[in-house]
């Protein structure tokens, strides 16, 4: 129940352990073109390059990004959070000329900061994080995806921690490249990125003066491997995309929506509970994820110590904060097939015996109570 | 039977298949301490900075590289096969001042040529395969490494088809930054790639002057993480790190020198088994892998016709040429897992069928008769 990796359906895991076969293998092309019909239909998208990078969510970061960005371009990277931070970093280090905009951890843009921002800079690339992991800040996009591209620029999103949690509508919103991650609402391990570039994205990949400073990353070589041609450019990781293709099944045979609606009924449940036993959110009603929780960290109370309670007692881990909101909040995760009221009801009443134990004035079984008031 | 990814062993798979824990979990934390232990024995190195990165063999191609070069950098690559030939394209990619020595396909370096370059140059990193996949040739390396430092260079070593077929001695032959897959000759599935860094070439990441390119691939950042340190990077692909953890176990639990000497075995009984029954290798005997078995395809005979009756008749996968070679050879793998006699026998048995099918006289059983004599 941290900010991820989230549990691994029992299927997913059956699904990994099956025999490594090659990654020219007829079978495992078979396995990589259903992968990217399901990938399409959670992105909600028509995009053709749609595919799983052969590395973790900030592999996808850095692959949105390094495909689209040439020495010198001007880039605006939107901060709110560690994982903005983490795309401003990743910009300068390929050359970029980056602006970066900055809201307080746990805050999101209005479209109308980035519009004024968008027409002082002239970006070619603006970049920002849908779902903050380290905030559980959820950010609209929509409009800010109109404001880019009207003024002809590529719009980047990070919805590693939101896909298959809230709507991504790719195509609607007409995000240009987006990455997600398979260990958060996709209920995957770690260790593949899905990734998806609209026509505009592939067209400014297609123009390009310079090679792709990453050969591992560059999609005009993957592409070739994950196309028609079947061109062979790394060893995919077989067994890690086998699961990935048990977790999309599965998704899709529960509904993209009824899996939305799923993590929205147990954050609120989650939410009811938490704030009966006390606790505060960390981010403003209007833009919390379901699917991650950040709630204030009571005055006096010993984050590791009560963290450690929870592994070593219940089995359940929780994230702390990172960056500044470190010591400060705890994440909970709702992702996937941890979103079930099993776990609500579970991690209530485990936290508070821990922080009873820490010496917190918590109503006894307030929170299972308002919890399952809000399920019932 | 093919280049990799060679079979899985099926504790590797159950390993594989282990519930997903979270990238702090004090028991990853101990799967990635004992990680690095038996990696270090199987690299025969005391590097602390030894680890696995997150992708795969490719990837740690371009983490071993893009950590030591900058822009401008002087870099001389051994090219003797396709992934030599990655390493040139990716280090221009990094803005290296790159020198390409050249060698026909299935050839390896003398020592005196690399002399001659480095004293011509005088390269920051010299990058050589050490095991050439594409070709199944191997490549000396102890004078080289003496060579590359005698010059004050470093000396970047492809082993992703070496490690753990044939010795690989880091700290005996002073080789600087070292990776491989876990999909050859340690068989795991493919997904990660076993690094490790030397003190020379610590110190060069240490002064340099820019930061390197990748976020992703820094090990000035990743080395935080899986040092004592713990602090969060990436999230690591949990149970593919399971499966490294258990693919090593069984391999030390066999012995690294009983493994080569498996290797070698299976080799010679494969060799004198093809020899009878006509096919030549495409390497030199001097040069020739015992884990990678590169015949060229007898005149008239259809690559793909072959290859695909051995895989749909009999479940055999076996590699056609890379590169230049693409469609003059067939590369038999005996990596891991696969180097076991009954694997032997079994393709020449079914390659004998497929090649009579296809028009080449082959003596009946005269392979499978010059293997077993080699068992015996």
């Amino acid at each position: 129940m941290g900010p991820g990796p989230s549990d691994t359906h029992p299927h997913v895991l059956a699904a990994l352990g099956a025999p490594t076969v090659g990654h020219l293998d007829p079978f495992f092309l078979q396995v990589m073109s259903e992968t990217q019909v399901m990938l399409r239909q959670v992105f909600r998208t028509q995009n053709e390059l749609t595919l799983a990078v052969s590395g973790t969510g900030t592999a996808g970061m850095e692959t949105s990004l390094v495909n689209l960005i040439e020495t010198g371009d001007k880039v605006i990277v939107c901060v709110k959070g560690v994982f903005g931070g983490r795309m401003a970093d990743m910009a300068k280090r390929m050359g970029a000329d980056v602006t970066v905009l900055e809201r307080p951890f746990g805050e999101v843009f209005s479209s109308a900061e980035v519009a004024e921002a968008v027409k002082r800079v002239q970006p070619k690339v603006v970049a920002i994080v849908h779902a903050e992991t380290s905030t559980g800040a959820l950010q609209p996009l929509e409009e800010i995806s109109k404001i880019v591209h009207d003024a002809g620029a590529l719009l980047v999103v990070d919805a590693v921690t939101s896909l298959g949690g809230v709507p991504v509508e790719v195509d609607a919103w007409g995000l240009d490249a987006v990455y997600s991650g398979t260990q958060k609402c996709l209920s995957c391990p770690p260790g593949l990125s899905p990734v998806t570039f609209g026509p505009r994205a592939v067209a400014a990949l297609d123009k390009r003066k310079t090679k792709v400073s990453s050969w591992y990353f560059d999609l005009s070589l993957v592409r070739n491997y994950w196309g028609q041609d079947r061109a062979y450019h790394h060893t995919a990781p077989i067994n890690m995309n086998y699961a990935l293709h048990e977790g999309l099944r599965l998704l899709l045979e529960e509904g993209l929506e009824a899996r939305h609606a799923r993590h929205l009924r147990n954050h609120i449940a989650l939410k009811a509970g938490l704030q009966a036993m006390g606790l505060k959110y960390a981010v403003a009603a209007d833009c919390q994820l379901p699917q991650l929780n950040a709630v204030l960290i009571p005055a006096g109370v010993d984050d590791m110590k009560v963290r450690r309670q929870l592994l070593t007692e219940f089995g359940i881990e929780i994230g702390g904060g990172l960056g500044p909101m470190k010591g400060k909040t705890w994440r909970i995760g709702l992702m996937g097939e941890t979103a079930y009221p099993r776990n609500v009801l579970l991690l209530l009443g485990a936290l508070e015996r821990c922080l009873t134990a820490n010496g917190v004035a918590c109503p006894p079984g307030a929170g299972v109570a308002a919890a399952n008031a809000k399920l019932a």
